[in-house]
């Protein structure tokens, strides 16, 4: 299906601020721009580089004022998400070296913390794709998804504690609980058609079967239109933008998604 | 200042055909894409990847039938080249790591056997920038520039002794002679403002003065414009389709470049 | 200085376990091996392969049974760390896109939870290599360290609330202080000469004056002897060994560091 | 099969001079490092880095008078090279992206100019290893094999011509050969057990039915113990050392190879 996504992000700088933006999806294997525009106001120094997740970044200083970015592209991406309740769980000694650094506990998912409660929770399943399955499903219904509840990431612990959260913190929860169970698992960060309220979206990707299969326990059903900016080991990795010195507000954040043909 | 840059190209398809692509600019330090679109007709599934030098490719397999691509971008660039006389012949030993592949021979630049002439080129000149300067000069009073008079690369050797070449041949006999003066210099393929007859356009960059200096051989003054789409050793690394299988003749190849504002 | 360091681990390995090790010191800006063994017992298949960090890292599963594996190297380091309290603060929009990722928070640095305390502690400092000297200065008076007091590493929260920690748990806190300053620092894993007790050892390093320094808590004065091992975020990203599945007991950690000619 | 090898190299260097070597083999997925030494005399400063294609590669300035290196590992391969028959040809579009460099023409491989030969060469042969078999068995009974031949690397078309070479030239005839085929093909640069005369060597391998294989047209039969040094595109990627400035004569290259356990 072809989405075309939209960002419209407005601030008041009271300081020459350094930003580092992640807001240029990228064609991969997943998903394909056709078309893509980003504008900075004022037209300042913009320069972009690849981090080391492969993630497409733009960095900038914003000058006193009113400073505004307006992104948007078309993008070809999957109509449903890919399922395999087969897919199974891959052996540590066979997953490919770039894969290994998703089982490491980061800082919104203290995988380490969580096996006891990642075994009950997958009790009796297969190996892969079904374990992941039940984390997911377990957190849709234990963990209250509450959108615009949270203004800060909140760790697994963090979010197991409070039960609620906002989609970023389920992503969390979820991928702590498949690390603790050597599933690599990593945050994604980007736009869902049909989200309500529309706003960016973060869910998660496991490692099963040979391949990265994707999880979202804030939707029901394997319905797709996802389309992703950033990948990462947690919501530290994959901000859409981060800001140096002191905290601006931030005017507004404007998200749109609509179908322009299929 | 902005140009808005587009290329399309089309071809009648006999047998399924696999084509690699590099036709998508991206931002840098030295380029800003605000605008990019890529379409392909039909809309048959396509990979974009990155390759070893840092290039946007595109992987796809071509159907039967006509096919065709378009691809424009609206790309922030400078209105001048930069000039710095007195840029230094930076020492080995002191190149920056990712910089020393730039010093090897590759297929169309036979650095090897090109060190007496260089010599004799630049004798008298300050070791860096005016050395460079020097082959540029050089290539521009000795080798006929002639768009479109030869359809397959040449290489230094065979420019050389030919006397007259595309584009891209002068910029092959330019890097072969920096090489051999263990300067680091590389391909450029991309768009020029204002370039006569107007195609897809290359010229070299060479490593003086701890960064890359655009040379153009082809043209005279200082002046801009230039949107690089690839880097690469030399023309075998920065063809904007690479075609496998029984060859294709290509239909239309139409490049246009505008400036759009200032 | 040259040293030899080496490193014997044994274990009784009671199922089949998938080893990550990083014991493989390699040549870089800061050190030369030139001599280097990497020894396992039984000779099981051992893949190496290097991370996103750039450390060699080495993949086995280890058999049942005893199972062993030692490593030394006679390297060159140098003799007293580099000190520099002028190197000044780099802002953000100046530091090489490579050394971003040291400004996030991660596993066991929360930097995001900070600030207040790093402004408190290098007030009136200036900016750069005197705020992270006051880092280190308030860390060597304030947390007590105790060799081998915790097996499991600590965040910088909690080793800041207990007040106490091995050299990792120091230089987590030291890494969250100076990122909540907006100042990149990693985790370094490695030898020391004349640690007492001798035992592998953690430090960290931080961005200032446009290059890396040599931080570490647990030591007085400048000198040097150290030999890294592993970089990254934290110890998350820098275990000696990671062992996945049922917990292993090791049998023995002999470390030793010896210097060997000057 | 394990090996002990070692290199010896000896110059006088008449001003100062800056190397760049590849001395030191890997661990990886075909061979593991047990026991590395790399020693220079006089002990001027050295640093290690990793060059596009992943091989070790040391930088320094040889300075004045008598200059030499040694090195030596031990190293596990195997001791015979895997033959597949019906290894199929990859279709480009199922290549995996890192190994589609292999495919373009490099300085001493023209694979451009050899499709014709190439389809002589394999006609009738099954699309994959067969062809690359078929290759081989063509350059061991067409150009001869005379080791000492040739100080400076020729190029396919010239090895073509001449009918002899060196080890490293008849690797090029193959490489190019292949290529031309698009199959996947890199030239290793190493050491070989049992060679005559003992020296470093040459091979290729070739990408067929989903990963690398080993063909040397110097020898007969699948038997291994070949240790890998570098890997690039041809002989100008993987020279053993490559000195800047006027020549030097090498005073010695002493290389041995000897079987040590098994």
């Amino acid at each position: 299906m072809w989405l075309r996504i939209s960002c419209d992000l407005a601030f008041t700088i009271e300081t020459a601020t350094p930003f580092i933006l992640m807001l240029r999806p990228r064609s991969g294997e997943e998903q394909w721009i056709e078309h893509d525009e980003f504008k900075i106001f004022p037209n300042v120094p913009i320069i972009e580089f690849t981090d080391g997740y492969g993630n497409l970044c733009q960095r900038l200083v914003a000058p006193l004022g009113d400073f505004s970015i307006q992104t948007t592209s078309d993008v070809q991406t999957s109509e449903f998400v890919d399922v395999d309740l087969y897919a199974p769980f891959v052996e540590i000694q066979n997953l490919p070296n770039n894969v290994l650094c998703y089982l490491s506990p980061s800082r919104y998912c203290e995988s380490d913390r969580f096996n006891d409660m990642a075994n009950t929770i997958t009790s009796g399943k297969l190996p892969g794709y079904q374990q992941v399955f039940a984390i997911e499903d377990w957190l849709r219904n234990t963990i209250s998804y509450i959108p615009g509840s949270s203004a800060y990431p909140m760790s697994a612990i963090e979010v197991n504690k409070k039960g609620s959260g906002v989609c970023r913190d389920l992503a969390h929860l979820g991928i702590a609980l498949c690390r603790s169970l050597s599933i690599p698992a990593r945050m994604v960060v980007g736009y869902l058609h049909n989200l309500k309220p529309m706003d960016m979206h973060a869910w998660f990707e496991a490692y099963v079967g040979g391949r990265w299969y994707v999880f979202d326990a804030t939707q029901t059903g394997s319905k797709g239109g996802y389309v992703s900016v950033g990948y990462g080991l947690d919501a530290s990795d994959v901000a859409i933008f981060t800001q140096f010195g002191p905290e601006i507000e931030i005017l507004q954040q404007h998200i749109t998604v609509e179908q322009i043909k299929n």
